[in-house]
């Protein structure tokens, strides 16, 4: 099969953007964090989720609407994507009165398409996936003349991408090193160059889940190669096969790649929702959970800035990583004690739990009527801890008064 | 019963603390919001959940600290809390050298216990509910010559709180009101003198939730009186006799008095996280409650400022917020139905639920050996939809696909 041969974004392209682009796009604030005693780094977090439709993706998709020809903007434009880019163009296309079509597949979240509709775009949902969505708006680009954009591949969205780096500098002009998590590898590509261009010693570092390692495939191949993608938290990094000119700019910029267990990223929303009272998606946090995974041990000391590049997490998938990151740090305990069927057995059972300072949030008889003896009741509770230490001492007492009666084999799994 | 005399906190003092305070305080953000096109006001979010510790409580805390002698600053001081005050305390002693001890209930949130003890507190953990530590605290600083810190009454608590009101009408000089919540009346006090000191015309509003409506009795009353607390989403506000201080400082200032029902808080919680991308506590949603609920619709057209003055909400607490925000907001549909015990019996009802572009979030036999006859069997489905009447879309169809089949009954109860 024939290779395409990407072509590199440019420096000057990064800063012409970052002019163009000016009005329109927040400049997000990049604050050290309190997760610096927790990691012994320094760390600075550019919080771009607070980006007005909650990702990065609009200062690709800016640059690219201020670029179009008269006869481009007039026409209109179109594209795939199941989330934030379609939000961005949606928001942008009707801030600069460009007309937008985005095809969004049928398994994107509900409150997206329904933003995209809000910010008056023509939404059209079709395909099983983003593959079968794409084919679609390229069809249709053809057919009706709209300008197809590629969310994570063309020049003037790696260019917008860029200039996030370019703020980074300004804001954290001493930083040691970048960590950046990579989908498409658009903001990677832009934002790298950025940073390399002026300081050249500042470590990049690029990160992505195991349950996609397009980026990983590439480098190994020396080129984009299809990836098989898995259901991942970071469904924004879910792209299959990474852009030609966003791996053809970033190939030679990238000091270190990192893939990741996919368990650490619920951990990393848990920690940014608890200690920075940010709501961050699993893409955003991908960077995040290598720092708490222990990945990145050797930037300890150092001043590590970490892009936390979108907020637009589905709700219930938000729920769920609550309870999946509270379980991971032995936080959140679940069990089944087969106690006495007499009156005070299950005050009794209560009554340990309360004394060690453990909190009960939920308890009841688990299908006692199909699973017990008459003298016996299976009671299953779901209990709260300080940590894993706090959760074992709890084990210790109810082995102790349980002997051979607990189960701890139901762990959280949602 | 002799009731105390309050005394007015000034306007000189909230300035001195002003400057007092500056260093150790964020100045924290005041940003036009999201929500102005939901509400159809303009509103702006002052965003003391940015606090280092995640509460407006430093404020006071800071200014407590400041003021003490040189004396009182080596014996150190004392007092109780089971949240924000004991975190701001813990913190800035730390900060400023003084030894703090904490009296915390027994029912204290985990995590504020174990965050208090990294800042390095004594914490003594003492009491079944405020009352009891409050009971505690004071014995203890008699005994032992701390200082007793009141949390929402002590004068220069008061004036550190009214710090946020100075920094608002600089951030939003052409402010019309200021929506506040109220528990102990600390920060409504202090806010209200400082902003209708210098900007008499601005509507001042104070908000509670209607399981501890402690604010409303004491206006009832003309003085504080002691009112029932049940159980509220906004902890941080279930103060059961307000402020003797606080009352006299604030009873002329407030122009108008709302108590919200509980219910409107958790929706509030979720538009925070959807909207903002912000975690919120209960306490520092319950003005936007108001706002969104429907209470204050006089707004409407004008620029209303409202704190959201904490993000330290219990992470389990969190999760079923956002469940039962989504039930509330119509998007989130449990029902039962009996279907057709025949191989694509269930594949008939997904694709019926899938065809209105509805998402199923889960999908389980209920109980079918119990409940259901051999022909039948019961399923359950908890889904998501756009809106109510997306819902409304979904009910149709099911009932008119298997009439007399589906219970509705079952509605999301967290």
């Amino acid at each position: 099969m024939d290779v395409p041969e990407g072509v590199a974004v440019t420096f000057e392209e990064v800063s012409a953007a970052s002019f163009r682009i000016r009005e329109g796009i927040n400049r997000t604030p990049c604050d050290r964090s309190h997760m610096s005693a927790l990691t012994g780094m320094e760390i600075f977090f550019k919080k771009e989720y607070q980006q007005f439709t909650g990702s990065f993706k609009e200062r690709g998709a800016r640059n690219t609407f201020m670029l179009l020809t008269q006869e481009q903007r007039r026409a209109g434009v179109i594209a795939a994507s199941a989330g934030n880019h379609a939000l961005s163009l949606a928001y942008h296309g009707r801030d600069l009165n460009v007309p937008v079509t985005v095809i969004m597949p049928l398994t994107a979240p509900l409150m997206k398409v329904s933003l995209c509709r809000h910010y008056e775009a023509n939404v059209i949902q079709r395909g099983n996936d983003f593959g079968e969505a794409k084919a679609y708006a390229m069809a249709m680009s053809e057919e009706k003349g709209l300008q197809y954009i590629n969310g994570y591949d063309d020049v003037p969205i790696l260019a917008g991408q860029g200039t996030m780096g370019l703020e980074i500098i300004e804001q954290v002009p001493d930083l040691d090193a970048i960590v950046i998590p990579v989908g498409g590898g658009g903001l990677l590509a832009g934002t790298a160059l950025a940073i390399k261009s002026l300081k050249p010693h500042v470590q990049v570092i690029s990160v992505e889940s195991d349950k996609c390692p397009s980026w990983q495939a590439a480098m190994d191949a020396g080129h984009p190669v299809a990836t098989p993608v898995g259901p991942t938290l970071a469904d924004g990094l879910a792209v299959p096969t990474v852009g030609y000119n966003a791996f053809k700019t970033a190939q030679k910029l990238v000091d270190k790649h990192i893939v990741i267990s996919e368990d650490k990223i619920a951990l990393a929303i848990l920690r940014l929702i608890e200690m920075e009272k940010a709501v961050v998606e699993g893409a955003g946090a991908t960077a995040l959970a290598a720092l708490l995974g222990g990945d990145l041990d050797e930037l300890k000391g150092k001043k590590v800035v970490v892009p936390l590049c979108g907020g637009n997490i589905d709700t219930t998938v938000l729920g769920r990583c609550l309870e999946r990151g509270l379980a991971a740090d032995g936080r959140l305990i679940k069990f089944v004690v087969r106690v006495d069927d007499r009156p005070n057995g299950v005050a009794e059972l209560t009554r340990i739990i309360g004394g060690l300072g453990v909190s009960i949030k939920d308890i009841f008889h688990e299908r006692a009527w199909v699973r017990s003896d008459i003298f016996n009741v299976d009671i299953k509770c779901v209990c709260e801890t300080r940590d894993f230490a706090h959760s074992n001492e709890l084990r210790l007492a109810l082995e102790k008064s349980y002997p051979n009666r607990v189960d701890w084999s139901s762990q959280i799994h949602t």
